[in-house]
């Protein structure tokens, strides 16, 4: 069986496994002290253009998403999110876990706009009874979303207007940044996104790394005792070395972008695929995550090869459904499944 | 100014006061562990006609629904929910600083169906992904809901029926039981209650009451250390005997439900005005609260006069309003707003 | 049987029932913003001698420390208390119950030092791995403490002072304020302690009233919110109103330490008993709270017509057992106890 | 300078790492759901002797420790600790931010005694106000222990026996295992533990692997549904596969336990060589740290070549130190260490 169900079915980037062999029996200090960390951290800095940005290491992207709004918010305070955000759906009540509700807004493409914030913020402060409702404080957004679409440099300059007018956190998850920033179509890049969000991630699990995501704390005021709610969180590994040593393998010389490009060139040949063979699409968008929307028997034919994710339910004969490359994907896989969508393959 | 904004702008009806006053000096153990409070739980599993039934009796609602749900719930479940469920938008987020997410389900009149139910519980068990979502594991309704529509006994039957065949917990909260059980179209009563629901309370606050709601678990798994729980949320009154005497009270003789019908019938007299005088209702119920569309030029004229709540936008030019009875309501005053309204008081 | 085990065995000091009696049919506004709360809140703000105090009402003790150390800290910060405080033992887990450790200090009467607390501080930020530890953040200190003993101005001002050197919140538990200050040897006021304490609470349900503390926050960067904090803990009352009508009562002339003083001389009584028949105090104290050890034969024989508290063993025949006064003891109930104590009533 | 103050200052085993690099292009589902993870899951098994046992794998040992607690605790429940374990002091409060208080017992060694649970919970239970008390639900044990000291058979076999008495569960941290059962007088193997404790978890990170820990349970009521609890604590690692592979690269051979006793046998010579030079030690024991007793001017000169811990002050002139050794350990940094240490380096 191909494996296309998600981003993150093998191990690491050859250049990341290296690393961490070759400095297998250095001794270091633990929890991100160590000069690895250090060192990826001057790179994202520069990369972010800002020497004074905080740069934490994590492993996973929901113990990154629940430390960085357990850290920012207080108990009454939530955060807003599109409905399909991967902190309102596919993190077990995380956020709620830590106290605080997932305030959802409605969302087609997985992307919320600055005018759903703030009208959010209005009718939580121009309600007579706000005291009794959950104060909105963080806007979470996700880039790419969880539908594989990007927001526009105009789309991030807003939302960043928006919640600084309110006094709102703007928080990106980057768990995918990778394919996000190389992306046809992209406009952001490190520096913009360092300069409007007051804190987001760069996301390593899913573009390249064994595990690791790098949270970058911009606003002065989500800085303090950062690591103290990392330790309670069970979120400041022991052998922090090895998100350093990661993330300065991904990132010191572009590795990141190149591989995420490279990844986003391959979905391209599926959605081609579905193009020709006339399948629409559940979302359009041109990073790494393509979901099509195929009748129930073409995919049955698939599923003798290929391992991919059942989105949703379109009608009574149509499903869509959700392929995955990634940095490890191998051409000849993705030919092979752009020809069995084609019917070339037959 | 007359207050039709809430049914809780008064004390206690006469009869709780008189109570709590011929008592006031009596010695007796604090906690819930007196006299009253044990007559006042034998009222209750009379009236509910089950004597196994465990009865708690707390201070205000948002603290017995977070109570009863943290009680009940372990860290990954979550409580389903009409959006417009108390629990879900006026407790300023008290079921996720608890640690639960509540999983809102759409709903016009304030009522969710089983089918709804059934939809949810089914969409997570068959989710490839369920481990990484909110467990379903309690419903939550409201009789009179927060609209101030009433379920029927078929619809409470069909709500039992799939929270039973699915493990989940079956919850009423009944801040306004008393006008909902005494109100027109009514087919419930505490016997059906208890017995169709795992938990349920019946609320004093708005009732009659100083304070208080008397929380009933007839689901055995769910009575184990309860109190503990609610010291641990700060709901056990040091002096429980004023829960118990009010309870007894309102209850012994079924003061509770005549003052609810009483307030029921000022409601009609409002909502007949509305009637008359061609304004729609924003939903349609036979409780204490009226929820009447008026144009806003009426509203203006009507707040020099009267206190009432502002609900929601419907056009330019009209808003929904609610006016509230309850069982201090005077009749003078609601015969003067619905002449009022109704244009006969110009 | 005769009540001597707590000081809330009674309903309300009746001027307290008086009032609330005479308002019953008055409308107001719920959640505090009534007519009665203002009022109260002024008072209360005279005789702290401070107009920019924030005061809120809440209904009981373990509510509202869980309310205020809830508002105060993030998550990983914990709040220091003698081992003897109520916060930690005897709330069944509400300060951890919302995130935060109880950082226990040994303590034989129930105070904790300013050198104790600045070691602990010190300890902490001086401790390598003290990112891995809870921050302390809040001093939890009760006055009088759970063995009835009260802090001095010396003490009171010096916990003040590391308080404020290390920036650690200082607050005070005043469940049973009204003893302590008017208590024979009490050093303290309301001005001293709204000047030094960044929060306090003036404690109603052990001194007068049904139920009732009223928080009194004096640090500006505690108020913030503190409203949607209670709502969300359950402890937004819905006739708020209750809760200034007896804190008005109590505290408009004064009331308030008149019958503290009073329980305090009633329990000087027991005290004396106690000396003449030569039974030692666990902890000496001049409020209403009496710690006598006796012989446990004694106090079986006491126990026939008296209800106390069982506080510890002290050896294989002797125990040491609470008596507590109020505002509701009765004179000639305590004399009665007196002379059974001290033999006279053989 | 020679890393000596903690077993987690090298990456991982050789073998874990051939491991890692020969599977690294293998495509696996995610989640703990791959072929590596399950074959792992039945060697524990196997070496348990038990094949009835849910085997889960982690990241790291703060969040193994939350992510057990949580899933078994009910919110008024706490667990029964030594003040020196890692749940206690070292874990920035996680276990208090997941709602449960830790029941701190004294402890010299950093062990406690079946006795000490028994009366910690007859105490409960028999307190006229249990109610208002944290319950005592589950004992935490380390073996080793934060001490370095390890569990008799008898006493395990005691501890488990009132834990099954009194409804407790007994939860062994196995952070250090390896080391533990390799020691010199150790009693214990992984089929006692499996048969005694409820749960438990036999650690990696410190013994040979990147990170990981293999949780172990045993009780089947601890059983449902604890991936949802993992996944909501981010502790479900995305490419859970890296997990499964170091445990099975350290457990198939044996290799776990070699690597632990040759840790030991090096910390016995840093013991020989404390004792030779006449350093008491804090605590005595066979594992693989090493709490020396020394005086402060030798240990400035130790620190010019080594890093190590500082443990507590002991006196004005000494301290107590803390040298850890690990799989990694390399013999010849020992012999100078210990030639040091003896003085014969000089």
């Amino acid at each position: 069986m191909i494996f296309f169900n998600s981003d993150y079915t093998e191990g690491a980037h050859p250049k990341v496994m290296d690393r961490l062999l070759e400095t297998n029996l250095v001794q270091t200090d633990g929890y991100g002290e160590d000069p690895y960390c250090m060192r990826a951290r001057e790179i994202i800095r520069r990369l972010c253009g800002n020497d004074t940005l905080d740069v934490h290491f994590l492993v996973g992207g929901t113990q990154t998403n629940l430390t960085v709004i357990s850290a920012a918010l207080r108990p009454h305070q939530g955060v807003l999110a599109a409905e399909t955000g991967h902190v309102n759906v596919h993190e077990a009540g995380a956020i709620e876990s830590c106290g605080h509700k997932v305030l959802a807004i409605p969302s087609a493409d997985g992307k919320i706009t600055a005018q759903q914030v703030e009208e959010a913020y209005k009718g939580h402060i121009e309600d007579d009874s706000f005291e009794h409702c959950v104060q909105p404080k963080m806007v979470y957004i996700s880039n790419p979303t969880e539908m594989g679409t990007l927001y526009t440099r105009a789309e991030l300059e807003l939302l960043a207007g928006v919640c600084r007018k309110n006094g709102l956190y703007l928080y990106m998850d980057g768990a995918r940044l990778g394919y996000g920033l190389s992306a046809a179509g992209n406009e952001l890049d490190l520096k913009t996104i360092a300069g409007l969000c007051d804190v987001f991630y760069i996301g390593g699990t899913k573009v390249g790394a064994l595990f690791g995501e790098a949270v970058v704390i911009a606003n002065p005021g989500l800085k303090e005792d950062f690591r103290y709610i990392m330790k309670q969180k069970g979120a400041l590994l022991a052998k922090g070395r090895l998100l350093g040593l990661q993330f300065q393998a991904l990132l010191e010389d572009g590795l990141y972008f190149t591989i995420g490009k490279r990844a986003n060139e391959l979905a391209d040949e599926i959605r081609n695929a579905c193009r020709s063979a006339g399948y629409p699409f559940l979302v359009e968008n041109t990073t790494n995550q393509v979901f099509a929307v195929m009748p129930d028997e073409k995919l049955e034919q698939l599923k003798e090869k290929y391992v991919f994710c059942y989105q949703q339910r379109i009608d009574d004969t149509h499903s869509a459904v959700r392929f995955c490359t990634s940095w490890a994907t191998i051409s000849e896989n993705v030919r092979a499944l752009a020809d069995d969508i084609s019917g070339k393959g037959e």
